[in-house]
């Protein structure tokens, strides 16, 4: 089995002869230039949005997606919850000496299917080797950025008393595939990830309801690090009912189990929305016509002015409670 | 001594006061939020560049440099030597559990210097953190956007016979300073790095000759990667007089005590460019004016038609002969 060396970082032939047949191989000869990308006419009109995004989960593959395509999705979610198209990615890579070529030329094979399936292209890109046990393999940058559409303001300082809190999908499927897929565990069928790419929908949802003050991806923290990141940006008190949450089964089995919240598990291709609540049906049905958006739903309202930003969980059992802040102390490396 | 914990990159309570406490109180508020900068106006016209670097240098400090500046000027370089520039750099980091804050901080304040330095800023960023053994302290990735200037176009194919090569200044450095500071080195008197922000003199060069048809930073496998990359792209044989080329006393001592060629060492400040004859003065001229350019010097010339790419070497004794592509295998974690 062909591995990595720590030549192949030197700048010499080596490392020529990874690129050729590694990394433009795959994406083509500019990535393999240590020079910048021009982007020729990219940027006619419009704002630039720009975004980065380290990806160092383990495993490398899980159920539902790899390194590779968290790293591309990453990027590209981060870029369309600003409302901003992709245009163009840069990716960084830091590979540990002895990396099985096979696991790389998998891996770069899956960021290009993620790069096509969104229509955007690596543009540049950095290789790096340091030696055994200086990383875990592999780890990627990767840096995007994207036009924002005309006439969209993704600002939580507008969102209104009233406006709707909605989740494009079920939740929590990211930290449970990964987890278990890192324990050995299974939870009653196989728990996949719900990475996916969140552009299709943004666009969708912004273009049917292009007064939409806030979106945001809901990864590290999960959807209670949003709702609180809300709520104090905003200063409003937020209000979500648990019963309205999409949980699918056997996450929730899982997490039953396991003693972890649903609300606080990453996910890679969901997004939270407020939208006025004259426009939850548009946007609710923009969303519908997107295989990433299983059972979206509206989970909250907006309430009061509030400094402090307080986020209330309405309970099954009717019970109004406060939702902490996760502490961040469970599943590390989960993106 | 506070220390990084697993849980400053969980997306909870303690993430964000680290990216408040530690990134924010650097860069400002925008870097610390998950979604993408937003750079209005920043491109009304001029084409896009766009470039990364992944920064895994050891030590982290060394003389006349740090990882900080590295990850800065690494992406500031490559958009010099395309012609652009800077407009906004992105900001990706790998923690290590039990990374001391104190080293955190002294790199992010080193990182944002340099950025002042050059009139550009940190715009977005990511932050994870990998269990105690995962990483070896701290890894960065750098990305950069730059517009590149009219009229400007570098391209290796642009190269003609009897342009002339030059350097931007003495070589070899930045590999000797990080070699003796890993090795408790030192050779005469200590030999700094040359790392440094090369936009200014890239400006002044391209303002004086905007004929100049190639320009590359010398970073990873030196001067000779550079020479071989660009022989091969341009399909010509380039001549180099081994005694013009500018190498420092003690940069010569070292390299003659461990056996290293200055040329295949990595530069961090310097680049190699290729002017028409009637334009040498002119380009010397710009890269005097400039701190980081002491001792630029014509070194070579551009030859005949050569597929293969051929990179001669004339010795101090008057011999001719080709010039080694460098293996890379020596000095692993240069940048």
């Amino acid at each position: 089995m062909k591995r990595i060396q720590m030549a192949h970082g030197g700048g010499g032939r080596l490392m020529q002869q990874l690129l050729r047949e590694h990394v433009a191989a795959v994406f083509g000869e500019p990535v393999m230039h240590h020079d910048g990308a021009v982007l020729v006419g990219a940027m006619a009109d419009g704002e630039l949005v720009m975004t980065t995004d380290a990806s160092v989960v383990t495993p490398l593959f899980f159920p539902g997606g790899d390194l590779g395509k968290l790293a591309v999705y990453g990027a590209v979610n981060d870029l369309a919850v600003t409302g901003a198209r992709p245009v163009a990615l840069s990716l960084a890579l830091v590979l540990e000496e002895g990396l099985p070529l096979e696991t790389l030329d998998r891996l770069l094979a899956s960021v290009k299917a993620a790069a096509d399936e969104v229509g955007v292209s690596v543009v540049t890109g950095d290789t790096k080797v340091v030696e055994r046990g200086g990383c875990d393999r592999i780890y990627a940058a990767t840096t995007g950025i994207g036009r924002r559409l005309p006439g969209v303001r993704i600002d939580a300082r507008r969102v209104r008393e009233g406006d709707r809190v909605l989740l494009s999908g079920d939740i929590g499927r990211h930290g449970v595939a990964v987890l278990s897929a890192r324990e050995g565990l299974s939870f009653g069928g196989a728990v996949e990830s719900d990475c996916a790419p969140l552009w299709g929908p943004a666009l969708d949802l912004l273009t049917a309801v292009p007064s939409a003050p806030f979106l945001r991806d809901c990864t590290r923290g999960g959807v209670a690090a949003v709702l609180h990141e809300l709520a104090r940006a905003a200063g409003v008190s937020v209000s979500v009912e648990e019963a309205s949450v999409p949980v699918s089964e056997p996450v929730r089995g899982a997490c039953a189990i396991l003693g972890l919240d649903p609300m606080s598990l990453a996910c890679e291709g969901r997004f939270l929305a407020v939208v006025p609540p004259a426009h939850v049906d548009a946007a609710l049905a923009a969303l519908s016509e997107h295989s990433q958006c299983p059972g979206a739903a509206v989970v909250g309202t907006i309430g009061a002015a509030d400094p402090g930003g307080a986020v209330w969980l309405t309970t099954a059992f009717g019970q109004e409670r406060p939702l902490d802040y996760p502490s961040g102390e469970h599943l590390p490396r989960i993106c």
